[in-house]
């Protein structure tokens, strides 16, 4: 296996320069012959590497490809799961390389090298592993499990059509353990798992006073003016420790054993590093959780957007009728979106202050998902990990929301095991993304590891 | 006089449309020729009306147009202002008649008639009449006191030029009383004095988080939230009376008796008309005071406008870096713009939360300004609308700003008597501007019964 990989080193490397050659930009429509071709050659890498039953499903939107390798209807059935569409490469003028003509670049972090594309990382880079390590698997006589893929083309654009290929084809994806690398790393040369994600609820607020904007002086303090009372009931919906006052939304956040946060607290974490990053002065969230655990096992509430009244040059003397913003909340394990969208509602209009009418308008949501340690895909990936770093992995809490794991469990009954290469500062949505070459070769070394590590644990 | 005024009634009329036939906005320059011809008409119509020295004065803006009616050093001198600049018309789409083309209409609240056109009211109309008064006096041969006219082309623009014009013609304009018409009556038919106006003190703020906009899920609640924190430190800057919580910024608040608060409740004011033109379930303010208090006498603090993170459709995860608001505060006699934007900076950098910057950049003030009841020229003021309305003017303290009458009151050592003949349904600023043909002449017919009282006044 090992000497397969390091044989076909650079055919790997061309094979996905040439992926990254094609501008797949899903939000973009004018992309959209990209899009699809890149479904066709990601198909094609699939039966080059000996999948069986490989198609190009048409979906209302980007096609999903599929594929399998069914060895014994008795062995554990893995299936992986990644996308091949990537983020606009706007602003273009920041990129040090064009974001479609992939080259190799050392950086601090990457002696080694790097490839610097749009989807070197997100998530070309990473699915491609799997279709590498796949290659070699079969090449060499050594698929422990039943493999399928499934690769979709609207990662980037909200997965809208996936949901409705999941529940049309439950038996065909049927599987023990999905397995995704669209996720990272804590620190360079750290292997880590992430085992929760953080749920979603998004509202749109509006709150409108007069019929009409008014000018300041005429009824300035005689009405109520919209901003200031949005301003006030934003205010009202944290407590000074920066806890949520929405009644009811904590009642079912999962409370973490003083081990687990113990265990979360290993992960290399420079307050200072962080800080300066940022530029920040200080941090800031709620009382009692550390940075780590307040933007991962902590639920929260943020405004994302706010507007109403001159937002122009100068000043302008007037009282908005309307006042808007957009606020969202990460929820945590057993804390159910369409709930805490229900208990935000009754609660932001109990706070309305007279004179007032408000509106709230759900937009989307998200399940939050957690992946138990004693999961067997788990303990595999932990052990292919140890065996390919020399080191254990940390199990990371990620802040952020990928609605489709929950979707996966609730449709095929299986968990998601994260298991990412790439780095925070691999610059994925950004200017000059790039994926380390050591990154994608350890990658496809420690994939194989998992299967044989699954298949021990699905037997035991 | 009022034989020559009924005999030239058409006339009046006739010249009043040719004035109002030329567009002269000040705020868009493709109109440029069209003020400074405004200016041109104006002068000629006073040279006309028999005003010595005309002159059309030139400033770095529209000239100022100047004339003068001297009958004896001896006598009282009287400043007449106005101006002859009018609001853009736009949108045009929602006027009933050109702007620019002035016709005669009845309306519920004139049945006699009304002028549509822009500036009928603001200020063409009001000025004019002090001209056709003028002309009136002269020809009739009864000018009791000597005239003074300041008719400025940039009021709808800030009167940029206009300090810099009175601080140069200290000795010119050098008056007893100054005379404004641009104001108007509380309810049709009732004649009202406006005896005070509120200052104004302008800001804008920014708060300032991360160094870049970050994703929320992986941030969210670990990292202070820029609009969250600045809907926070608004959200303080009232208690829940609706005091404003600046500590001193009541400290100089003119304090009314019970006795001045008396007779400001005497204005027809209906509560019900005024909830059902806004649309509004309730009024709400500062606890204490009735709706007019609240937007006369007592200052307040509003946002104008305020923006920050995501304002498109639908729904970004996103923290911004920065988030903005312009916020105003009107200003009651004895506080200054000054000391009161130094207070609120104070403040408000002092309530930032922990892990964001604020900065405050002050925009423009203006002095509030109050007219005692027994200056001479308010008592010549209620004289002369109680001989022609047969009813004792209304005092009323608006809650704009007019900063020009402060800056008067510094620079000429004079109060301003503010006659006004509006309605508030006359909708300046606003499509369908209108003047009631019967208010044009009744200010013609008062203004000359005010020059007869405040020469009695002054010889008293």
């Amino acid at each position: 296996m090992e000497n397969y990989i390091a044989q076909n080193r650079q055919r790997f490397l061309d094979e996905l320069f040439a992926l990254l050659s094609i501008p797949s930009v899903s939000a973009d429509p004018s992309f959209s012959e990209d899009v699809i071709a890149t479904a066709d050659a990601t198909a094609e890498y699939l039966r080059a590497a000996g999948a069986q039953n490989v198609e190009v499903c048409q979906t209302p939107g980007y096609p999903v490809v599929y594929g399998e390798y069914i060895v014994d209807p008795n062995r554990p059935t893995v299936l992986v799961y990644g996308h091949y569409d990537v983020q606009p490469a706007d602003p273009i003028a920041l990129w040090s390389s064009p974001p479609f003509e992939p080259e190799i670049r050392t950086t601090d972090i990457h002696p080694e090298g790097a490839i610097f594309a749009r989807g070197a990382c997100d998530d070309k880079g990473q699915f491609f592993m799997h279709v590498k390590a796949f290659e070699a698997m079969v090449a060499t006589g050594n698929v422990p499990c039943n493999l399928k893929f499934m690769i979709e083309g609207e990662e980037e654009v909200g997965s809208a059509n996936l949901a409705g290929y999941v529940k049309q084809n439950h038996e065909r994806l049927a599987c023990d353990v999905i397995l995704i690398s669209d996720t990272g790393m804590v620190a360079p040369g750290v292997p880590s798992l992430t085992t929760g994600l953080r749920g979603l609820s998004y509202v749109e607020v509006e709150v409108t006073g007069p019929n009409r904007d008014l000018h300041s002086g005429l009824y300035g303090g005689a009405v109520a003016n919209p901003i200031n009372a949005l301003t006030d009931m934003i205010a009202q919906l944290h407590d000074d420790k920066k806890r949520i006052t929405i009644p009811g939304f904590y009642d079912r956040v999962e409370t973490l054993t003083e081990g687990e946060r113990a265990e979360l607290a290993q992960s290399p974490f420079s307050l200072e590093a962080y800080k300066k990053a940022l530029d920040l002065v200080d941090v800031a969230g709620e009382a009692g959780y550390s940075t780590m655990e307040r933007n991962s096992i902590r639920p929260t509430l943020d405004v994302n957007g706010i507007w109403g009244g001159y937002t122009g040059a100068g000043a302008k003397t007037v009282i908005a009728s309307t006042a808007h913003a957009k606020i969202s909340m990460r929820l945590v394990p057993n804390q159910d979106p369409k709930e805490i969208t229900e208990l935000f509602t009754q609660y932001f209009l109990s706070i309305a202050p007279a004179g007032v009418t408000v509106k709230v308008t759900p937009h989307h949501g998200g399940q939050p998902y957690v992946c138990p340690t004693d999961h067997p895909g788990y303990r595999a990936a932990v052990a292919a990990l140890s065996d390919s770093f020399g080191q254990k992995a940390v199990p990371v809490r990620s802040g952020g929301s990928i609605p489709i794991v929950a979707l996966f469990e609730a449709e095929l009954g299986a968990k998601s095991i994260l298991m990412g290469f790439g780095l925070d500062s691999d610059a994925i949505h950004s200017p000059n993304e790039h994926y380390g070459v050591a990154n994608y070769f350890k990658g496809i070394e420690t994939i194989p590891l998992f299967y044989r590590h699954f298949a021990a644990e699905a037997k035991a």
